[in-house]
Protein backbone atom coordinates (compact mmCIF):
# COMPACT_ATOMS: atom_id res chain seq x y z
CA UNK A 1 0.00 0.00 0.00
CA UNK A 2 1.59 3.69 -1.23
CA UNK A 3 1.64 5.88 1.09
CA UNK A 4 1.55 9.26 -1.22
CA UNK A 5 3.26 11.64 1.38
CA UNK A 6 6.20 9.58 1.72
CA UNK A 7 9.30 9.01 -0.55
CA UNK A 8 12.45 7.48 -0.21
CA UNK A 9 15.72 9.74 -1.60
CA UNK A 10 18.50 7.66 -2.44
CA UNK A 11 21.91 9.49 -1.67
CA UNK A 12 25.02 9.69 -3.64
CA UNK A 13 28.39 11.50 -2.74
CA UNK A 14 27.83 13.07 -6.44
CA UNK A 15 30.88 13.66 -8.81
CA UNK A 16 31.36 16.12 -11.84
CA UNK A 17 31.86 12.81 -13.86
CA UNK A 18 29.28 11.74 -15.70
CA UNK A 19 30.68 8.27 -15.56
CA UNK A 20 30.78 7.91 -12.46
CA UNK A 21 27.11 9.07 -11.90
CA UNK A 22 26.19 6.22 -14.51
CA UNK A 23 25.81 3.17 -12.00
CA UNK A 24 23.58 5.62 -9.22
CA UNK A 25 20.87 5.90 -12.76
CA UNK A 26 20.90 2.12 -13.37
CA UNK A 27 20.72 1.36 -10.02
CA UNK A 28 17.52 3.68 -9.43
CA UNK A 29 16.04 1.96 -12.53
CA UNK A 30 16.41 -1.71 -11.14
CA UNK A 31 15.01 -0.20 -7.26
CA UNK A 32 12.49 1.46 -9.65
CA UNK A 33 11.45 -1.36 -11.49
CA UNK A 34 11.34 -3.85 -8.98
CA UNK A 35 9.17 -1.51 -6.49
CA UNK A 36 6.93 -0.95 -9.77
CA UNK A 37 3.75 -2.71 -8.04
CA UNK A 38 4.72 -0.95 -4.72
CA UNK A 39 3.42 2.24 -5.72
CA UNK A 40 6.65 3.46 -3.35
CA UNK A 41 8.09 6.39 -4.41
CA UNK A 42 12.46 6.51 -5.05
CA UNK A 43 14.10 9.33 -6.18
CA UNK A 44 18.14 9.81 -6.60
CA UNK A 45 20.01 12.66 -5.07
CA UNK A 46 23.83 13.72 -4.66
CA UNK A 47 25.30 15.52 -1.94
CA UNK A 48 27.63 17.68 -3.87
CA UNK A 49 28.92 17.96 -7.35
CA UNK A 50 25.82 16.40 -9.30
CA UNK A 51 22.41 16.79 -9.95
CA UNK A 52 19.85 16.48 -8.58
CA UNK A 53 20.92 18.22 -5.67
CA UNK A 54 19.20 16.69 -2.11
CA UNK A 55 18.17 19.98 -1.00
CA UNK A 56 16.44 20.14 -4.70
CA UNK A 57 15.18 16.49 -4.30
CA UNK A 58 13.56 17.71 -1.01
CA UNK A 59 12.38 20.93 -2.16
CA UNK A 60 10.64 19.44 -4.80
CA UNK A 61 9.07 16.72 -2.94
CA UNK A 62 7.66 18.90 -0.11
CA UNK A 63 6.22 21.30 -2.84
CA UNK A 64 4.25 18.24 -4.37
CA UNK A 65 2.86 17.37 -1.01
CA UNK A 66 5.18 14.71 0.22
CA UNK A 67 5.35 15.13 4.27
CA UNK A 68 8.41 12.21 4.72
CA UNK A 69 11.39 11.60 3.58
CA UNK A 70 13.52 8.82 4.44
CA UNK A 71 16.81 9.97 3.04
CA UNK A 72 18.98 6.24 2.08
CA UNK A 73 22.99 6.97 1.85
CA UNK A 74 24.47 5.27 -0.92
CA UNK A 75 28.28 5.61 0.85
CA UNK A 76 30.45 2.55 2.29
CA UNK A 77 30.83 4.33 5.47
CA UNK A 78 29.29 7.27 7.64
CA UNK A 79 32.32 9.82 7.97
CA UNK A 80 32.76 13.56 8.44
CA UNK A 81 29.58 13.83 5.26
CA UNK A 82 27.58 11.86 6.58
CA UNK A 83 27.51 12.63 10.40
CA UNK A 84 27.76 16.48 9.95
CA UNK A 85 27.71 17.70 6.44
CA UNK A 86 24.14 16.15 5.40
CA UNK A 87 22.18 16.81 9.06
CA UNK A 88 23.38 20.32 8.68
CA UNK A 89 22.24 20.73 4.82
CA UNK A 90 18.48 18.84 6.06
CA UNK A 91 18.07 20.80 8.70
CA UNK A 92 18.14 24.11 6.90
CA UNK A 93 16.34 22.72 3.84
CA UNK A 94 14.09 21.54 6.92
CA UNK A 95 14.11 25.06 8.80
CA UNK A 96 13.56 27.15 5.11
CA UNK A 97 10.22 24.68 3.92
CA UNK A 98 9.20 25.34 7.67
CA UNK A 99 8.91 28.93 7.35
CA UNK A 100 7.07 28.44 3.91
CA UNK A 101 4.31 26.14 5.90
CA UNK A 102 5.73 22.51 4.65
CA UNK A 103 6.79 20.38 7.48
CA UNK A 104 8.55 17.71 7.00
CA UNK A 105 10.29 14.35 8.35
CA UNK A 106 13.32 13.32 7.72
CA UNK A 107 15.18 10.58 8.49
CA UNK A 108 18.88 9.87 7.43
CA UNK A 109 19.18 6.23 7.56
CA UNK A 110 22.93 4.58 7.98
CA UNK A 111 24.95 4.09 4.90
CA UNK A 112 24.29 1.18 2.97
CA UNK A 113 27.95 -0.33 3.18
CA UNK A 114 27.57 -1.01 6.30
CA UNK A 115 24.49 -3.43 5.83
CA UNK A 116 25.56 -7.04 6.29
CA UNK A 117 24.13 -7.66 3.11
CA UNK A 118 26.16 -5.60 0.74
CA UNK A 119 29.61 -5.77 3.52
CA UNK A 120 29.35 -9.63 2.95
CA UNK A 121 29.08 -9.12 -0.92
CA UNK A 122 32.04 -6.88 -1.12
CA UNK A 123 33.83 -9.25 0.86
CA UNK A 124 32.53 -12.23 -1.37
CA UNK A 125 33.88 -10.29 -4.67
CA UNK A 126 37.33 -9.50 -3.27
CA UNK A 127 37.99 -13.16 -2.26
CA UNK A 128 36.67 -14.27 -5.87
CA UNK A 129 38.97 -11.57 -6.87
CA UNK A 130 42.15 -12.12 -4.59
CA UNK A 131 42.02 -16.38 -5.25
CA UNK B 1 48.50 -22.39 -3.45
CA UNK B 2 50.04 -18.73 -2.12
CA UNK B 3 52.03 -16.73 -4.72
CA UNK B 4 54.54 -14.87 -2.05
CA UNK B 5 55.27 -12.48 -5.27
CA UNK B 6 51.57 -11.58 -5.56
CA UNK B 7 49.50 -8.94 -3.44
CA UNK B 8 45.94 -7.82 -3.77
CA UNK B 9 45.54 -4.39 -2.18
CA UNK B 10 42.29 -3.18 -1.56
CA UNK B 11 41.81 0.51 -2.51
CA UNK B 12 39.15 3.01 -0.70
CA UNK B 13 39.22 6.55 -1.42
CA UNK B 14 39.87 7.81 2.04
CA UNK B 15 38.97 10.29 4.39
CA UNK B 16 40.09 12.79 7.02
CA UNK B 17 37.86 11.05 9.64
CA UNK B 18 38.66 8.12 11.20
CA UNK B 19 34.91 6.71 11.67
CA UNK B 20 34.90 6.81 8.45
CA UNK B 21 38.25 4.05 8.11
CA UNK B 22 36.78 1.77 10.40
CA UNK B 23 34.15 -0.62 8.33
CA UNK B 24 37.24 -0.94 5.77
CA UNK B 25 39.39 -2.32 8.90
CA UNK B 26 36.58 -4.57 9.21
CA UNK B 27 36.51 -5.71 5.95
CA UNK B 28 39.65 -6.08 5.55
CA UNK B 29 39.75 -8.33 8.41
CA UNK B 30 36.85 -10.06 7.28
CA UNK B 31 38.61 -10.98 4.09
CA UNK B 32 41.62 -11.59 5.91
CA UNK B 33 39.96 -14.11 8.20
CA UNK B 34 38.31 -15.88 5.21
CA UNK B 35 41.21 -16.19 3.02
CA UNK B 36 43.72 -17.42 5.75
CA UNK B 37 44.22 -21.00 4.84
CA UNK B 38 44.80 -19.87 1.58
CA UNK B 39 48.45 -17.51 2.15
CA UNK B 40 46.76 -15.04 -0.19
CA UNK B 41 48.13 -11.64 0.71
CA UNK B 42 45.73 -8.66 0.96
CA UNK B 43 46.16 -5.24 2.70
CA UNK B 44 44.41 -2.18 2.76
CA UNK B 45 45.21 1.29 1.02
CA UNK B 46 43.56 4.71 0.48
CA UNK B 47 43.63 6.74 -2.55
CA UNK B 48 43.92 10.48 -0.17
CA UNK B 49 43.50 11.88 3.14
CA UNK B 50 44.22 9.03 5.36
CA UNK B 51 47.49 6.57 5.71
CA UNK B 52 48.43 3.72 4.47
CA UNK B 53 48.44 5.77 1.27
CA UNK B 54 47.98 3.86 -1.78
CA UNK B 55 51.97 4.95 -3.35
CA UNK B 56 53.16 3.92 0.32
CA UNK B 57 51.75 0.17 0.11
CA UNK B 58 53.32 -0.29 -3.14
CA UNK B 59 56.32 1.00 -2.26
CA UNK B 60 56.25 -1.12 0.73
CA UNK B 61 55.08 -4.48 -1.13
CA UNK B 62 57.73 -3.60 -3.97
CA UNK B 63 60.27 -3.57 -0.92
CA UNK B 64 59.25 -7.11 0.80
CA UNK B 65 59.60 -8.63 -3.01
CA UNK B 66 56.06 -8.39 -4.06
CA UNK B 67 56.14 -8.15 -8.09
CA UNK B 68 52.70 -8.53 -9.01
CA UNK B 69 49.97 -5.92 -7.65
CA UNK B 70 46.20 -6.25 -7.85
CA UNK B 71 44.61 -3.12 -6.93
CA UNK B 72 41.00 -3.34 -5.78
CA UNK B 73 38.93 -0.55 -5.85
CA UNK B 74 36.55 -0.17 -3.26
CA UNK B 75 34.34 2.57 -4.65
CA UNK B 76 30.72 2.33 -5.85
CA UNK B 77 31.71 3.97 -9.75
CA UNK B 78 34.44 4.37 -11.88
CA UNK B 79 35.17 8.62 -12.24
CA UNK B 80 37.88 10.64 -12.48
CA UNK B 81 39.47 9.40 -9.26
CA UNK B 82 39.58 5.66 -10.96
CA UNK B 83 40.06 7.12 -14.79
CA UNK B 84 42.70 9.63 -14.37
CA UNK B 85 44.19 10.10 -10.79
CA UNK B 86 44.35 6.46 -9.46
CA UNK B 87 46.11 5.16 -12.88
CA UNK B 88 48.14 7.86 -12.95
CA UNK B 89 49.38 7.80 -9.45
CA UNK B 90 50.53 4.01 -10.41
CA UNK B 91 52.10 4.75 -12.85
CA UNK B 92 54.64 7.25 -11.36
CA UNK B 93 55.34 4.72 -8.40
CA UNK B 94 55.56 2.31 -11.24
CA UNK B 95 58.15 4.67 -12.68
CA UNK B 96 60.01 4.97 -9.85
CA UNK B 97 60.18 2.12 -8.30
CA UNK B 98 61.69 0.82 -12.24
CA UNK B 99 64.71 3.34 -11.59
CA UNK B 100 65.36 1.63 -8.10
CA UNK B 101 65.73 -2.08 -10.08
CA UNK B 102 61.63 -2.44 -8.56
CA UNK B 103 59.81 -4.28 -11.98
CA UNK B 104 55.96 -4.43 -11.01
CA UNK B 105 53.18 -5.74 -12.55
CA UNK B 106 50.27 -3.50 -11.26
CA UNK B 107 46.48 -4.53 -12.17
CA UNK B 108 43.52 -2.05 -11.35
CA UNK B 109 40.71 -3.88 -11.39
CA UNK B 110 37.11 -1.98 -12.09
CA UNK B 111 35.11 -1.11 -8.79
CA UNK B 112 33.69 -3.46 -6.61
CA UNK B 113 30.74 -1.35 -6.81
CA UNK B 114 30.04 -2.35 -10.35
CA UNK B 115 29.78 -6.18 -9.62
CA UNK B 116 26.59 -7.58 -9.99
CA UNK B 117 26.50 -9.58 -6.27
CA UNK B 118 27.53 -5.65 -4.70
CA UNK B 119 24.93 -4.05 -7.37
CA UNK B 120 22.08 -6.51 -6.28
CA UNK B 121 22.81 -6.41 -2.19
CA UNK B 122 22.68 -2.59 -2.80
CA UNK B 123 19.09 -3.00 -4.21
CA UNK B 124 17.71 -5.38 -1.84
CA UNK B 125 18.64 -3.39 0.99
CA UNK B 126 17.28 0.00 -0.60
CA UNK B 127 13.81 -2.24 -1.32
CA UNK B 128 13.52 -3.29 1.94
CA UNK B 129 13.94 0.17 3.64
CA UNK B 130 11.91 1.41 1.07
CA UNK B 131 9.02 -1.02 1.72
Amino acid sequence: MSDTQRASLLLAHGSSDPLWLEPFNHLLAQIRDQLKDSGSRVEMAYMELAEPSMTGQIRTLAAEGIRHIDVLPLFFAAGRHLRKDVPAMIEAVQQELASEGHILEINLHKPVGLEPEVASAISQVVIRQVR
